[in-house]
């Protein structure tokens, strides 16, 4: 089977690869042809993931499929963007028909969770790798920035942090599956796998959030680039960080809440909000938690019971150290 | 230098990453955001490029990026659209600020020349490979399509083939440079090392052509690509095939037709178009030439002076063989 076949076979038939909304040419040309709506803006988002750095080399493919495009979604869903399109650029080790067969079948399911269709790609050999560009619309001047933080803002997180981390170790086999009770173990692979990027929250954030941004790098570390760009300091109580059940479950309290600080793979989304958006925000949206607080300054201050900082240093996931 | 840092320097700051028309968010948060005009659609293309399969791995940074960036773009060309953004996923083996300084001023320079600007990416650490998706707008209808060559119709290319091919055993180091004439030498390194996408006449050619593409793979199969897209064949007359000099120059004339048609690595454009378009095409692109017809049919028929089929097999490259 040669590439043309490959890519014909695997993907231009698969489910995600069918078209949509606002996809007037898909998959087959030079380009494929999206179309933004009028007074929209398109939004934009690439991310690679490497074997043996951003997933174990063993991993099942289907699962992959899911995680690779949802980890780049979320980016999407972090902009208040609605998707509309997505290019894979696969790099392949060698062809293996099962491996491709699952791969494009965990992709199809995560498209059609986030109403997202695989528009065009490449295909090349190579040690396994892959790179999502995700496209979305937003209306002009509502994209959820990381810059508009004010003081006075309610800091929020849409839902538990921490399981996405707290799962590595099993992914990656470190820990025995059969040590974990079957539902804690379903919810870290889960959040691990299978992450749903907070697409309707993001929406409804368009018009009432300050600054928004999705926790990929850990809370911390992301709340950083809040106060940076919004040249303001995030207080965060420790104690109203919600960490996720099955993180503490696995690794007690101490380490569950490291996860859900700075350990990142939650792609939950964090965000600033005026304190009156508050009531109605959480009847609709009711994993939502406040965290802290916006106040004049700059940085991140992790703030203890009795409102002192805590100096323990947490750092968020980096690659090049 | 951690990972953001790392980013921050030599591709933030990188004189492509100023922004551009079109753009009103660039990097540094979940998302760009590209404007795309009322009536035009937004056009996207995926292009990977693996150290070791699309280029050598010495190859000079400064050469590399001006070359990723040309091979991505030549595909908005050959829809006709006009350049705005483009994404870079970049995997590196480690920080090498030289390599990384030369490699963004080489993506820089071919950046200028396409007016496109960088607006976001991933950069991670692996075996060294870059990604590149770029957009653009082009009004609605008006894209150059593979699908739609009519029976009548003139095969043309938008300049001589051959050089890019011609020069990769210079690159690979496999041939002396010294044995080449400095003229001839230096028209095949600008071959392939800093290819001109064709964007004027891609977005001259929109109200135009009726079929268009990139010639990257070679002539004879990306032609089969129009025959196939169009439900037509196309017959190709051998002896008006333009011929680079630098290519026949350095390998003869057999072997530098060969290179012609079926080497790859142009980045011309080939396209069809009624009879009477011809003047007033080759006034304004001098270096258009016919160099066939459509006719009913299917696939891709190459000729003699005789008109007689040529049955010599020529493929184009790919990757999966």
């Amino acid at each position: 089977m040669n590439e043309f076949e490959l890519i014909q076979h695997f993907f231009t038939r698969s489910a995600c690869a069918q078209g949509g909304e606002n996809i007037s040419l898909g998959i087959g040309d030079d380009c494929a042809l999206l179309q933004i709506p009028a007074g929209q803006s398109c939004a934009v988002s690439t991310d690679t993931l490497v074997c043996g750095i951003h997933f174990p080399d063993n991993s099942p493919a289907f699962l992959l499929g899911q995680r690779a495009l949802a980890v780049a979604v979320s980016d999407l869903a972090a902009m208040g963007a609605t998707p509309i399109g997505f290019t894979l650029a696969l790099t392949l080790p060698q062809i293996d028909a099962v491996w491709l067969q699952g791969f494009s079948e965990g992709l199809s399911a995560m498209a059609q969770r986030c109403a997202i269709a695989l528009v065009g790609g490449d295909t090349t050999r190579g040690p396994l790798a892959m790179t999502m560009t995700v496209m979305g619309a937003v209306p002009k001047q509502q994209a959820l920035l990381r810059s508009g933080a004010q003081d006075g803002d309610l800091l929020c997180v849409s839902g538990p942090l921490g399981a996405g981390a707290a799962a590595v170790p099993v992914v990656l086999g470190e820990v025995d599956p059969q040590t974990i009770d079957a539902d804690t173990l379903q919810s870290l692979l889960a959040a691990y796998w299978s992450p749903q990027p907070q697409l309707q929250l993001g929406q409804y954030l368009r018009s009432k959030a300050h600054a928004a941004l999705d926790i990929s790098d850990g809370l911390l570390a992301d709340c950083e680039h809040i106060a940076k760009a919004s040249n303001v300091c995030l207080q965060i109580q420790q104690a109203h960080v919600p960490v996720a059940a099955a993180a503490r479950q696995v690794l007690g309290d101490a380490a569950a809440l490291e996860c859900a600080l700075s350990g990142g793979d939650d792609y939950q989304l964090a965000f600033t909000i005026a304190a009156g958006e508050l009531g109605q925000l959480q009847q609709q949206f009711p994993a939502v938690r406040v965290i802290g607080q916006v106040c004049a300054g700059v940085g991140v201050e992790l703030l203890d019971d009795l409102g002192q900082p805590i100096t323990q240093q947490y750092s968020g996931y980096q690659h090049f150290n």
